[in-house]
């Protein structure tokens, strides 16, 4: 997975960049990725993505065998060919850091490059940064209304594909959940992973208290039943009655899990049997359908949920399965750039964003100027890659993860709401409607 | 790709599995993957996904790297894993043919196995089926929607990561596309790629007639001109001055692709230029935005538009994300089991699907019953792999095309509606609903 293919692009990219190069076009191109609005009741975004675009970019070359098949296709010119065998990224990357909050119109990345390589990796710096940063703002709201909840990625099997899988793992542990159960993502990023059992466990043995009993026993410091197989009460009655022999093989149960049905009500009858029956430290956990507006349901209902297993809906980001954004020319051969497209415009120009907060450190207003501009405020948009090379060692994802909780805690009271909230004010500077203006004069002189 | 890793999958089937092995838990399982309900709107689904279920059970093993992995994880035990150093799938496999339209409750894939491997593919299993099968029956809505035109995919961009835009690609083209803009898609799957050329391409020229004139130079055979990215109809006025200059070098210009605006009215416009302009062979194209919707909309509205380019709608499936899928086991050591877990009961016991067609040919009724009975009408559900080979050669990518063309002719007009239409017939047999009643009476008696 790490090193994927450089023919993961559109073709048009291929056919450009052809075009480009037999017409020896190669002045500098500069490309920026940002979201042109907020999915309806969204009120922010938070970035996510970065450290897999760097990979990319540093890794990016054409194989042997990708150019056999792009030969055998016929519309490629041998020269062309020869010219991808040598291709690498040689450019310039500006980005805002992993779990950093952003608004529309905010560009979260900006390429500096030969414009044949800023076209090439369009496809996939959207394909990325598109859906971890989808994912990550999904999956802060869902971090935002549990506040001290253990939240556990359950998303993989619904997710889209193997990718998707594993990306929402991570943008949702950046995001604030404790972990996720996949593996492969613990594997691949460092993630702490957790998981219990599943109903099949259960129906493959004749006993359900036989079933937890062997499960307990195998992973006797992992022991978190799953107790609504067949009767989540009774479940929960059969735990209390197979603990006393656990612990005298020395094995604490540690939890148990709801899965279905009302679990306010469920939860609330299983913690006065657990708490009876002398069990007041095993902590219940729910999955099943969950998103932040179940969670915030159980939190108004004081339902004795301790964690949840959240997958379908975050993995998925089900109710904004896709955002608006784009990778746009701004700037070419020294000259600003944008295209004039019915109701598809886009601020020419390198750009920053500066971003003041309150004496709180709660921010209150950002600024979308251009990168020459030097105004008060934090800049949000940094150097990451310098001529195709990372610039610093980057921060591991638990080091992004703690950012990414400060922004989360720096949000004013009225973005954390999960219904839409009064706009965060983000202004566009007198310098950047200026230059529009500008290029939009010399566009409708374009011959 | 190709071989994804093992450790592609939940935790728990992990330690479940290591829970069945020091147990000596190692009876044959059954498990079913169906659908529970269709989404809002939508009428039938299409199965999609089995040659990359095939190709995983077939390739499935445990890297010694994964397995350093999780013995650092400490939660294993080294019997344990040396169980996985060994681990492969030996089971069977039956599915209904990808292409084949099926309705909620009817199984399109078994796997019967011993449990320990039954469990742990389980994930992966969901996570390729669910997934292409939703794209797949979201793109033979469109398929549907547009008669007689073009339809490419344009979505990787907006994919959830690399696999969903390869998945899509080949479901998409499955359910009846012409083929996709992904590169890599074309040469994993042998599917036709199309694409064009992009904004940024313009803007990169001081001249809109310059960048059509430097792309036909370099891309002759295949020259399909953005129009938009100024003003649609001075875009086409251009290309009509453009036409006799290429013509004079051998170029004949193919198409003309809109993005942008309000389409019915540019391609009326456009078309009219065009045909002024003595090019009446010049094709239009569209994308941007599209769904089935739309392209109802465009047929509807005369609109003179000869192909679309479709991307994220049907690449993320918007309008239905995911599917109320399960994989479930339904027999053990001989015994048809299903759990009681309120509101989500499924249907015990090895399942088969028979289906009856009228005299035209099209799909009328269905029965799902057990899989020894022997009913009049076609039966579905086919066997693909014994003892963890495949049974035959299975048809390759255009084949199935073909098939699934053949089922979209095959559906009944009601079916073939945008919106909700009355319910095609699925009976569920008196043998199956008098075995579910058996099972919960055994499971009511387990203690």
């Amino acid at each position: 997975m790490k090193q994927i293919s450089s023919i993961l692009t559109d073709f048009y990219q291929l056919t450009m960049l052809q075009g480009y190069v037999e017409h020896s076009i190669d002045d500098i191109a500069v490309f920026e990725f940002f979201i042109r609005k907020l999915p309806e009741k969204r009120n922010f975004f938070m970035a996510a993505g970065l450290a897999q675009v760097i990979e990319y970019l540093e890794t990016l070359a054409f194989t042997q065998n990708d150019l056999d098949y792009l030969a055998d296709d016929g519309r490629f010119h041998p020269d062309f060919l020869r010219y991808l065998a040598d291709f690498r990224f040689t450019g310039d990357v500006h980005a805002m850091a992993e779990g950093t909050i952003f608004l529309p119109d905010e560009p979260i990345i900006r390429i500096t490059a030969p414009i044949s390589q800023a076209q090439l990796i369009e496809t996939r710096i959207i394909n990325i940064l598109q859906f971890q940063t989808m994912i990550a703002s999904k999956a802060a709201r869902i971090t935002l209304s549990a506040p001290g909840k253990l939240l556990i990625d359950f998303g993989l099997r619904r997710a889209h594909g193997a990718e998707a899988g594993l990306f929402a793992a991570r943008a949702s542990y950046l995001a604030g959940f404790s972990g996720t159960s996949t593996v492969l993502a613990g594997k691949m990023y460092g993630i702490p992973l957790f998981g219990t059992i599943a109903h099949s466990f259960i129906l493959a043995h004749d006993s359900e208290t036989l079933a937890f009993e062997h499960f307990a026993e195998s992973q006797p410091d992992n022991v978190v039943l799953l107790i609504d197989t067949y009767d989540t009460e009774k479940g929960a009655n059969k735990v209390v009655n197979l603990a006393p022999r656990l612990a005298e093989k020395g094995i604490t149960i540690k939890g148990i899990r709801l899965d279905s049905g009302d679990m306010t009500l469920h939860s609330k009858k299983v913690r006065r049997i657990l708490d009876q029956g002398g069990l007041p430290d095993v902590r219940i956990l729910a999955s099943g359908n969950l998103d932040e507006y179940k969670l915030a349901e159980f939190s108004q209902a004081d339902a004795p949920i301790d964690g949840f297993g959240v997958g379908t809906k975050m993995t998925t980001s089900a109710d904004a399965p896709y955002l608006d954004c784009a990778y746009k020319l701004v700037e070419y051969a020294g000259i600003a750039r944008r295209k004039l497209s019915e109701g598809k415009a886009t601020w020419p120009g390198r750009k920053q964003v500066f971003r003041s907060f309150d004496p709180q450190g709660r921010m209150c207003g950002d600024i979308v100027t251009l990168e020459s501009d030097k105004l008060i405020g934090t800049s949000l948009v940094k150097h990451v890659m310098k001529k195709g090379k990372r610039i610093a060692r980057q921060p591991g994802i638990k080091k992004s993860r703690k950012y990414a909780l400060s922004q989360l805690a720096g949000l004013p009271d009225y973005l954390i709401q999960l219904n839409k909230s009064e706009k965060y004010p983000v202004e566009i500077s007198r310098h950047l409607t200026e230059l529009a203006q500008k290029v939009d004069l010399r566009n409708n002189a374009i011959p």
